[in-house]
């Protein structure tokens, strides 16, 4: 499984479907770009399945509702959830991951740090990292749209942060824009030197969505009961034919790991409160994030394929309209 | 790192050294014979610092105390700790890991299912295993002196229980003795399309002391949520030079495993609670164990390269003198 291309894409009109008993039209506002539509889009075993060929790509997005024949979403709602790279959507209540009143933060913000970033980044640190004030954090892909979140709770949680990224430009950013104490470069040579530099006495939690030869690098510098969190494995390109790397087991057991994987949509039933918790964060000036921002549905592929290749700054979007 | 063998060791005669303020001498009645050994025989880091060459081999026993400096460890007091494989120890309380008033069981037990085997069994299943009613459990080393305990903990928590052993003798000790719903030779082929006929549905938890390729079929058939407690990696013969393997990272997040490491000596706190929970599964009938009890120091390094060899048959121990 590689990663898309713009050509594995097409941009194709269709009339809109008939508004059925139970279902919403929805305006798309802002279109998310995220790091797992390579696995929603390809082939094989994964936590979702996979998107036909020539059907609408798999996508979160920002909407209002237009039209409704479900009486819990009246027109002027507006939803986060799966709506699809389009400009409409048909959908229903199933497909909603947020609702809001009146939004806080602007709206672009609900397919971001409110959205499934945020809630990532929150519930995944807070319910399987379980920091205590004064621990150390490793976080790779930390200038990532959701390693730069957790970055920023772990700080506010009190501990010592380090983050890994791919370049002496990011790790500028995450040094002067999301407040690590450290940041690395885990291409510029012998990773395991810098991280033990940074952190003599080792890392208490490893927040990791690269996998590969950092997460290896990494988890041999934990500490006894230290907790990785498993949020991706984005620098492994492929899984099949299945790839091979360092033997961890007897690192888990002597350091006395907890190797957890995290999944997102297993917490739905947090979204709501998880959502207010980032809103006050933000609105204290705890988290700072970056949005990067594209315009028409025609940019959409590009701006994934930038994502693989590490040329985004903070959450990728794409606005449709006048994103409003 | 390799396997101890019987030429590692010597046999040496000493003076008993005096009995000094706080300490106590004990007669050992049976020693132990761990798989651990070969761990704390090494050089090199481990969870245990190394034995030094030419002093006494690091171990755990059963013994008596005959002469005592510290008024909490009268003479006569059994005790259950890091009395070393030899025929009298000097120590001290730091070294005693379990006492008791009035034996339950017959002295043996105490080195063995009440002892290290029984409470690793006991606290890595249920703490970090956290078994409910109606799961799949696979044990591999299903036959051994933890595995065959760990078995029978699963069965009376009322899970389903897949063993993993070497050998059609054991699969058949491990079906008629230990009570295993289904128990597979993991030297006879197709391991996973044998684990994939006993638990069609997958395992909720992998009680693994095996590690390598076992480990990473058996972790590629877990359902989601499931936990995997490492408690050993006993079919890895040497980790340096680092030995590679599958890259699981994927595994452990789109099944979103927890996978721990199990330590036995971080519980020291819950041993002396759960020594008395395992005589009460003992006594009821839950749980049967058996021991390869040898006579005589000397018999000693044999016994532990046995138990490389796979050539055991549940708990070995040492008995010196008349064992009582």
């Amino acid at each position: 499984m590689g990663v898309p291309v713009p050509d594995d894409f097409a941009a194709d009109e269709a009339e809109l479907p008939p508004v059925g008993e139970g279902q919403f039209l929805v305006r798309n506002l802002y279109l998310s770009v995220d790091p797992a539509q390579r696995g929603w889009a390809a082939d094989g075993t994964n936590y979702a399945s996979p998107v036909p060929l020539g059907s609408v790509m798999r996508a979160l997005a920002v909407g209002v509702i237009e039209e409704s024949r479900d009486p819990d979403y009246p027109a002027g709602t507006h939803i986060y959830g799966w709506l699809g790279w389009q400009e409409y959507a048909v959908a229903t209540a199933a497909d909603v991951l947020t609702r809001w009143a009146e939004p806080r933060l602007p709206l672009s913000a609900y397919a971001g740090i409110l959205g499934i970033n945020g809630l990532t980044a929150y519930l995944a640190f807070h319910g399987l990292g379980r920091p205590l004030a004064g621990e150390t954090v490793l976080v790779s892909t930390a200038a990532g749209s959701v390693g730069s979140l957790v970055g920023q709770l772990a700080r506010a949680a009190g501990c010592r942060t380090i983050g890994l990224t791919g370049s002496d430009d990011k790790v500028a950013l995450c040094r002067e824009r999301f407040g690590y104490d450290a940041a690395i470069n885990y291409r510029s040579g012998d990773l395991a030197g810098a991280l033990q530099a940074a952190a003599p006495d080792g890392f208490d939690i490893f927040f990791d969505s690269a996998g590969g030869a950092i997460l290896d690098t990494g988890l041999r510098q934990m500490r006894p009961a230290g907790r990785i969190v498993q949020c991706g494995t984005a620098s492994v390109p492929a899984w099949s034919p299945p790839p091979e790397g360092l033997r961890n087991e007897r690192e888990v057991l002597t350091r006395r790991l907890i190797w957890s994987g995290f999944v997102i949509f297993d917490h739905a039933a947090k979204f709501g409160e998880t959502m207010i918790a980032l809103a006050d964060l933000v609105e204290s000036g705890a988290l700072t994030f970056d949005e990067d921002i594209r315009s028409g549905i025609e940019a959409a592929p590009q701006a994934l394929a930038d994502l693989y290749a590490g040329a985004n700054r903070g959450k990728t979007l794409i606005a449709l309209g006048d994103g409003a």
